[in-house]
């Protein structure tokens, strides 16, 4: 076996099967997987939801997680932002020849991992490999399937005006955790990502309360724009107070030094949950009892003014608007 | 708007949305898609068939089709060999900054018109850009959901001895046109990808039986490796008669030149089914009168002799083993 993937790894000929057979399902055997047909197949009754991303991060090894690990981790994020229970993962490789068996057994050995502790089975793959220079070291893709629970209705347009705004911990962590990796910088041993699967975590606040009624993770764009987004589809306003929104020094002192702002950078094991405000006591204790929810906390409120806006009151008590992202200062951040 | 892609359209901020609401959905709009919810979410009941597939083609259009019509078209063909009706498909770019607009819409157009042909809905998606140098142009992921009907239960695992091998078409016109446009070669106006959604003809096979066993279609490593597939994970013998498969003049001609054989070259539009004796005239006749199975015909049966291996017929009335392909000589064609 050669140490480093190669053209012919990709060809779906010997080097492939060899590929699959004693990287692939080593790594992730299930008997779904095992088939090998073109298409697991299995009965499924109920809500279905669906999704997909395609993670770039670079480097492809970061403090606190890979891309594997950021692979899994998304994909079930954006289930468990529905309210979706998630079930099955496809895995799809785009390898640039040269890459090392060994970070790929590393990356596939993390997934696992991963998947193991989301309860999730990856039940579908593919493989490419194109020539050196026409990718950067490995591309992953995910689509996800979960069951959306009866009575479960959560929508980026459900919410309502009154909601309590919870946001489920410090902001910024996973963005200046890759960041400082890539670029050498000084505070990059302070700082992990946050990157986890926040299924379990979303179980449990479901389990509190039927007022959930929007729910996002603040991945690519930041808190910002997800609450953006969140209050254009729900056609409501948005208001967040600066001084209750956790950011860890490290965060907010590499983003003084870099200029950025924290609520910008992107999380990848984080959420901001709108609930009715009866329940957003309930929700946030539960929150605070999960290992991924410790230092949830509630940062604002769901107006029935300025739909469409969020606007922040700062710490010198100034209220300012906060805009959606413009331009890319992180790129490659997922 | 910018005519090129650049790095914010990835960004997750304001070119991002930018680019999802005006060129995304304004191509492919249906009220799923529409929701821009992290997932899909809708009703399923039944055997749910899930798959994936990144697609890296070399160029990104070709004669016959372009990478975006060989992403719904390769994802729908994995589903229908399973048995599946192809329903539900997501879809995640990865752009290399610079890509014309013009080219995105182009492909995207060809996207929504491959799947209005097919009869599936492209209901999420994900858009990455990555820095130039970093990806070739465009890598598109598909992945797909399919209802297997009841009473249809076909797996290569399912191939019994006395079935007989019906191909659906020619061997080997996606890759040779691939490559003919890649490296310029002369012959490329002669010949067109067969690139083309297999899940009708598939339907009509199962209407006209119900001993369909196995089925896949020959893509990369073409028939040779396919088979090589089926004939290992059904533990049969397979044997075929080199006269049989009907390979076009002008990809022979271009195989001769290479140095390639046409039975290890990939097929973006046919399929090769094992089918109990009984019912293989009937289903011949079925898939004659569907435009995409014209030229299908019997080429072969499953033995119970050698099994594992795929022995051939050749021309001048000799037998030779016929491996799964070794090496990659077309790279990128899928």
């Amino acid at each position: 076996m050669s140490d480093k993937i190669i053209m012919a790894h990709g060809s779906g000929g010997k080097l492939a099967h060899e590929l699959i057979e004693k990287t692939f399902l080593n790594a992730l055997a299930n008997p779904l997987l095992a088939k090998l047909d073109d298409s697991a197949v299995f009965d499924f009754k109920g809500r279905l939801a669906f999704t997909t991303d395609s993670y770039v991060v670079k480097p492809i090894f970061f403090p606190g997680g890979d891309i594997g690990r950021l692979a899994v981790c998304g994909t079930i994020n954006d289930l468990a932002m529905s309210g979706a229970v998630p079930l099955y993962l496809s895995l799809a490789f785009i390898i640039e020849e040269g890459l090392l068996r060994d970070d790929l057994i590393r990356i596939l050995t993390s997934i696992q991992a991963t998947s193991k502790e989301a309860g999730v089975l990856i039940v579908t793959g593919d493989t490419k490999v194109v020539d050196r220079g026409s990718a950067d070291k490995l591309f992953i893709n995910t689509a996800g399937l979960g069951l959306v629970p009866n009575g479960v209705n959560i929508s980026g347009s459900n919410a309502k005006p009154g909601d309590k705004v919870i946001l489920s911990g410090t902001m910024g962590d996973h963005g200046i955790a890759v960041m400082s990796q890539r670029e050498g910088l000084i505070f990059s041993t302070l700082l992990s990502s946050d990157c986890a699967p926040l299924n379990g975590l979303v179980a449990d606040m479901i389990e509190a309360s039927s007022r959930i009624h929007a729910m996002r993770d603040p991945t690519r764009g930041g808190l910002a724009t997800t609450l953006n987004e969140l209050a254009a589809q729900s056609k409501v306003g948005i208001r967040i107070e600066e001084e209750k929104i956790p950011v860890r020094d490290e965060v907010r002192g590499a983003c003084e030094m870099l200029g950025l702002d924290p609520l910008y950078v992107a999380n990848e094991g984080k959420l901001v949950a709108l609930v009715g405000p009866e329940d957003a006591e309930a929700v946030l204790e539960k929150m605070r009892r999960n290992s991924y929810g410790r230092e949830a906390s509630i940062i604002g409120e769901v107006r029935q003014d300025h739909p469409g806006r969020v606007v922040m009151k700062t710490r010198i008590g100034a209220s300012r608007i906060v805009d959606m992202l413009v331009g890319d200062p992180l790129p490659r951040i997922c």
